[in-house]
């Protein structure tokens, strides 16, 4: 995927936290790998990226990524094999979305060739952390935030991309009940919704805790116009599964197009399960979950991978999905992680592998 | 407005940048003043706020700040009247609204006690800092960060409010040309557009640029869903002057209850001006430009006061308005500078002052 050597700037870590790392209880985000990558952007380019020991940055108060939110993320694991190999899952992706991101919001974009450079370097350095078994990996988060100094509200001139990681195991363990947005919105048309703006998640909080004080873990967000159109769960893209269709909204400027969402479809399509990518309405679905043709609803993101949804609440009524013997949600989880845990067959080229040269 | 002293925590700064500013070529937003206050939350509660040297801060890369935008911000100003007294603007207004905002990004609200105590001991601190003279005021910015680190989309548990100052002069000097906004949505219903919330202003960073690049400065939001109702201008309200009728559209969701606003519908309808708060389309925009009954459109904020609008682009068209005596933005600026600067009367009970104990 490269095409030329780029040259970093690397400062290795004296000495290694991991032996801190409880890996058997692991919290998320707790611990950071022992480095990190920060790249700065000024005076219109971007620096040679920096490869340095994980530690606090010094920022002003007056940082415009703290006033304006100008700051965009990324989320993507890395995976290692039974015989020791690292494998990311389609690195590219994320890296696209980054900068589709970085566009809505007014940040320079990053070049490709630093990106993979970068990420590739600290993967080797940290190679360490991340762990071989179904569910683990190494959860690698790419983020860009504003850093020029000022309290008026126009773009920043100065930018810093940085790469964290942190290991990771495998995040919902149990079905989870989902709230449908009645009131509260996401994004809207010609909004930032999808974007991988940080502000949008800040702003999904508020109506989450709302909908966890109902008995709620998630909210299935609808468009902000109608309420009608079921959109995203929570921070997942979302299907559903009528009789045997599996059903999934178009991406639009309002959702995010993830990547487990369309890897999900091409498996699907693969194995001639019938997908349709088409607007769903919430009476459709209440529809189907009273005369039993709703037998799945899931979250598809790269955290959770899939996240099976048990019941949704809509009106004050409360929908609880049937078992389902062959869910497609397990099957599908299977496959796609799989590929991704190189225990399959690399169909679509999805893997890329992080040379490790030992 | 007080009830009981609050002890802060206070270390002065042992020498002034004040003789490094030079006030008669102002960049805003450069220089800020000698002290801030921080007020760190954690466990659940606020700490004692702490006035300090303005600096730096020590975050985390992964401060949730960054990540997921939980972040709100405030602008003030505090204005000098010519025997050197100061003077705050409705700052209850500001406080009122930083909560509400607070809430609504599931932040944890700030004791009114420690607001008012905190910038009052900063103030007369930094006094040094504020000219008197038309135009001239410090601009003070409260702001909240949350400040946990962590990489996953939930609440963060730890949050810093802090203010931090800078001298500034008048905003834009010249009218301005706005576009309407027929794409892009800065707010929808269910959204956060009511709220300082720090996103909200890096999601309108590109459209705005869009429009820059077309020779516009500002872009004039409309509604997302059907973009027909006139709805903000910029980072300000706006009134539209129909013959002699001030309209401006009411509050929702979707729009920042502004100080400024109010404060000039009162201080019109005071003066026994015509003023209707409702909803205005742009067709009626369109048709009052074209039948010459549109005599002023301006914005309306703290950092302009009012910025005057001499056209706007729609559709392709541009519609310039006619130059009017007597504008109603020239006579209310001046209306409200003067109470601001304690040159006439306050009526409405506006003006806060900062006792200087001199
Ligand atoms: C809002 C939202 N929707 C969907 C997704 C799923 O995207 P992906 O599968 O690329 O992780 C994410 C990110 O994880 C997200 O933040
Ligand atoms: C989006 C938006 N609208 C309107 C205003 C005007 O509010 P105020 O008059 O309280 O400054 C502001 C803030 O200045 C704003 O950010």
């Amino acid at each position: 995927m490269q095409t030329k050597k780029i040259p970093l700037d690397i400062t290795k870590a004296t000495t290694s936290r991991l032996a801190e790392v409880d890996f058997d209880n692991l919290v998320f985000g707790k611990y950071y790998t022992d480095h990190m990558m920060v790249c700065d952007y000024e005076n219109g380019k971007w620096n040679t990226p920096k490869i340095m020991p994980y530690g606090p940055l010094s920022v002003e108060p007056s940082c415009k990524a703290f006033h304006y939110g100008q700051a965009i993320f990324e989320g993507m694991k890395a995976f290692k094999d039974e015989n020791g190999k690292v494998w990311l899952f389609r690195p590219e992706e994320n890296f696209n979305r980054a900068n589709i991101s970085c566009k809505r919001m007014a940040m320079p974009e990053f070049p490709k060739e630093y990106f993979f450079e970068a990420l590739e370097t600290l993967l080797k350095l940290d190679e360490a952390w991340i762990k071989a078994g179904d569910g683990n990996s190494l959860y690698i988060r790419p983020f860009v935030i504003a850093t020029e100094n000022g309290v008026s509200a126009s773009p920043s001139s100065a930018y810093k991309f940085m790469i964290i990681c942190c290991p990771a195991k495998a995040y919902y363990s149990s079905p989870v009940k989902v709230t449908i947005a009645q009131k509260y919105s996401r994004s809207a048309d010609g909004g930032v919704g999808y974007a991988k703006a940080a502000g949008n998640y800040g702003a999904s909080f508020y109506p989450t805790n709302l909908a966890k004080e109902k008995g709620y873990q998630q909210v299935i967000w609808t468009d902000a116009s109608t309420h009608q159109y079921l959109e995203e769960a929570g921070t997942m893209n979302v299907f559903f599964r009528i009789n045997n269709t599996l059903i999934t909204a178009p991406t639009s400027d309002r959702i995010l197009d993830g990547i487990t969402r369309k890897s999900l479809i091409k498996l699907a399509q693969d194995q001639g399960l019938q997908v349709e990518i088409r607007r769903i309405t919430v009476s459709e679905l209440v529809d189907a979950a009273k005369n039993g043709s709703l037998k799945e609803m899931f979250g598809a993101g790269t955290a959770a991978t899939i996240a099976p949804i048990e019941g949704f609440e809509y009106n004050g009524d409360y929908y609880e999905l049937p078992e389902v013997k062959d869910a497609y949600s397990q099957y599908l989880k299977k496959s796609l992680q799989d590929i991704q845990y190189n225990r399959a067959e690399d169909k679509f080229g999805w893997r890329y592998e992080i040379q490790l040269d030992k």
